[in-house]
């Protein structure tokens, strides 16, 4: 094993996959396993304390979400959760609407759940296309509601490109015919700034591990009033919404990671912007014919992703592997299939660049040494790689 | 606040509620949140050595619950997710059969999800009843064995009383109709010995927590071919049968508090059985009226139910609190309501004493003075709830 082993050393530019868990959020969690490890909805006060701790940590979330009340904010084992609990509730609990709207460029935890509920006849499921810039076709989404749609589902930035669609305007739009509006915020929530109570979606996924909290935590937004169906059942706990133990520390921690996001939003994007833009110009000068799929759309400040003309994507990733460079090829979720991009393909990327995008990712621990240290081996590593005339060219000058 | 400020003045003996997590699990899990938290299904070695310790932490797992391979160990966010997988892919996935039979005692997660599946007319359940031991009827369970039973679902321990059912026994004659069996062994795994591969368990449900592992991570245990249907979809992890990004440090976690449970199991029976078995004994011998449900049915060495004559056990609880002791009267996810328990009304404990069960729950970090606190406070607690003849006298008497 090489630079693996030493995670200092190792450039960490997936920040879209995962994130590394913020010191003040890991020291936050650290008394609730082994001193204060009370089961909230136990009788005495070794867990009635831990509740009022898990009550503090959903306003803290609630807050960075711009909820109304905590009670919107119902805690899941993360997004993926989050997304199927909002889609089969919502099938659930309105009565008579089997159809279900969503993008071409969803997550995939969206997108298979929606082919399954298709397949299996228990729904018809409308996918909207995107433009070149990977924003929703408005007119497209429009014409596909109706009175059968139960829910529209979009997510509010993707995790390939970081484009941002207009989910606030689709949510009205979803309303005009009584659906509800479900939105996979998981990209985006913490990297902008979020005030749901002001907007009309129903429904917001989120995960803690994408904003420097723990993995294995997540949250369902649930806006008072909405109808809802459970997805887990059992106990009390949440208020009868989703049964099981809460995972305290867990949660602890999101509420920390939800603060710092909080704080720092408009710096950290400020500046991730900064950085982002200056790669995306290096990268572009080096390699003038490759593509930014997204840029000219508004975009999440973290995100780049580059498709370069006539090479393999994942052969690029594990060139920079073996450098110590982290970078995807694609959503996580897909990856080790040598399918292009499902996102790419919804954006009409040229066949030409189509498998040859890298997505770079950044976060708030980014620092301006690891952009450029990846600025200083991708020359090489585009080398070794190249097999056609124009990468050839690019190399040699 | 008094005593539970100071976690380590405060008495803990509610571990069927929850346990402490271990040091060296919590130690094990570190490096996870902040060094190597890649994501498991990253293309790059940040990733993929972070997939070889959850493969490793399930490895681990598999051993203690004695399963023939490491693929039938799913992780899940805990038992409740676990319990709800396992009912619902049933009724998926045995096509034709809508039936299914559980004990009386269960755990609320299955009751309270099998009463919503019979409600909304989606099965139909069958509770068998249980002796005044808390063991199951078998004649009962058999009869109502049919080739319409989807899945029979018997928990291993009873979380109340510690009651263990003769589940090997329940699997096979599940087996005679063709049905699925599940087991919830939340409250048995780590205690008692298992090796499913030599019993017809096909389903079994497993938390951490309660094995001094992680909350919010839990396990499915899926024999080889059973037939299984996601509760969460999206994408491929763990085979497609659970998406969502792994909770790699509860995993890893998880994986160590299986190893130490593994080690220690014999030598924790034999002490936390003669702790429970002496405290049984003082107390009886302080309140021989009191009843202690299930004495006389095999039971897991950590649990001791005590059900006190004209006294109600929230109230003792309440007081034993302010003292400092944390029991509980009932499963903390009915506790809050003051409804007898549904675990010992199966058992047909007299009237007189239904209202009146404390839960004292052992583990391994359990010492001998915690007990002995507990026997010091115990006549005084008794006697500011006395109101009636009988309690009195016991102690003026």
């Amino acid at each position: 094993m090489t630079m693996h082993q030493e995670p200092d050393h190792f450039i960490y530019l997936d920040n879209n996959a995962t994130t590394a868990t913020e010191t003040a959020v890991l020291a936050a969690m650290l008394p609730w396993f082994d001193l204060r490890y009370g089961n909230p909805s136990s009788p005495h006060q070794f867990g009635h304390s831990v509740r009022a701790e898990v009550d503090a940590a959903r306003q803290s979330i609630a807050t960075l979400l711009g909820a109304e009340r905590d009670e919107e904010v119902l805690f899941t084992s993360g997004g993926s959760e989050s997304n199927n609990t909002a889609i089969l509730s919502a099938l659930e609990v309105m009565k008579g609407r089997r159809e279900i709207v969503v993008s071409a460029t969803e997550h995939a935890s969206l997108l298979s759940l929606c082919s399954w509920l298709e397949a299996s006849g228990r729904a018809r499921v409308h996918i909207i296309p995107v433009d070149q810039c990977g924003v929703i076709d408005r007119e497209a989404f429009r014409n596909a509601l109706s009175k059968d749609t139960a829910v529209a589902s979009v997510q509010w930035v993707n995790n390939e490109t970081g484009v941002i669609q207009p989910v606030e305007e689709l949510a009205e739009m979803a309303h005009q015919v009584g659906a509800l509006f479900h939105c996979d915020a998981v990209q985006g929530v913490g990297r902008l700034r979020m005030h749901l109570q002001s907007t009309a979606i129903d429904m917001l996924s989120a995960s803690a591990h994408k904003l420097h909290g723990p993995k294995g935590i997540g949250a369902l937004y649930l806006r008072r009033g909405t109808p809802f169906h459970p997805l887990i059942r059992g106990g009390h706990q949440q208020r009868g919404r989703r049964a099981g133990t809460e995972n305290v520390p867990a949660i602890i921690g999101f509420g920390v990671a939800a603060e710092l996001a909080e704080k720092s939003i408009t710096e950290d994007a400020l500046r991730l912007q900064g950085m982002r833009d200056r790669l995306q110009e290096q990268i572009l000068s080096l390699v003038p014919e490759a593509l930014v799929p997204g840029t000219a759309a508004p975009r999440v400040p973290n995100t780049l992703c580059v498709a370069f003309p006539d090479v393999e994507g994942e052969d690029l990733v594990q060139i920079l592997d073996q450098q110590g460079i982290a970078v995807s090829s694609g959503s996580a979720c897909t990856s080790g299939m040598m399918e292009p991009s499902h996102v790419l393909r919804a954006m009409r990327v040229p066949v030409t660049h189509l498998f040859g995008a890298i997505r770079i990712s950044l976060s708030r621990q980014t620092v301006p040494e690891e952009p450029d240290a990846l600025m200083r081996i991708l020359p090489t590593a585009l080398k070794q790689i190249a097999t056609t005339p124009v990468m050839e060219e690019v190399i040699h000058g």
